[in-house]
């Protein structure tokens, strides 16, 4: 992350502790997000401490709305779910991040949001499957970027 | 709506009957969601019966964001709200559509998604907010279609 990114001092998303990186560029980052039942739920967080979708100039919002269209061309490539979901809230956390869950009719929650009434035990996890994700992901990202520059 | 849209037989996406339209275009149509406690809620519905994003081609995923941040920078601009919700799930309807929701610190749901548990009754309503929501909405999208043509 540059130093001239703006940052908000009490937010976890400007000072990261602990993530399972993906990718990393100058204006955005790519993790895991680990959260119980989902273990190829991907995060795509804004750098700098931004609001809203409307607070990036049309380049950075492309910039960020292809990485999200990467991931989920990603999950659908190499893990075959039968839906993807995405959201932004920023409800509690007002730091722009997406949030890109590949879903199946047996996990946790389905049919609904992974925010939603958990409906039973879910899913077994692959840890090659991730592992083949992130690397998807990260070469497709690579690729994106140096097409720009 | 074309004829030539491609349509699924049983998807009410598909074959709306009752809509709070805002603006229809050839490939999308805008509308009021009318769901409980968020009156200002607007759904972004491709016409066609597809997928997932990525089943788009660039151009016509461009026109559908494009109608989200207009979507998003009109409830800003309208409503001032201290957040925007955006999601896109289609677990029990794969027709891609886009839920763009207003939120306030004191509505229903706050701070979970509008599919978490509520947490109290929430706000009142108003319907002049709305109706100046809506033509917000229209006449930035024509401004917008009609930049293209």
């Amino acid at each position: 992350m540059k130093d001239s990114v703006i940052k908000h001092p009490n937010c976890p998303l400007c000072f990261p502790e602990q993530e399972d990186s993906i990718t990393q560029l100058a204006s955005l980052r790519i993790i895991f997000a680990n959260e119980p039942h989902y273990p190829c739920f991907v995060r795509v967080v804004w750098n700098a401490h931004i609001r809203e979708l409307s607070d990036l100039s049309p380049m950075e919002r492309s910039l960020l709305m292809d990485v999200v269209y990467i991931v989920e061309r990603c999950m659908r490539s190499i893990l075959a779910p039968y839906k993807i979901n995405h959201a932004s809230f920023g409800n509690k956390l007002a730091h722009l991040h997406w949030h890109i869950i590949p879903r199946w009719e047996e996990d946790a929650h389905w049919p609904n949001p992974v925010w939603g009434l958990q409906q039973r035990e879910g899913l077994g996890h692959s840890a090659e499957k991730k592992a083949a994700l992130g690397a998807a992901i990260q070469s497709a990202v690579l690729s994106r970027v140096s097409a720009d520059s």
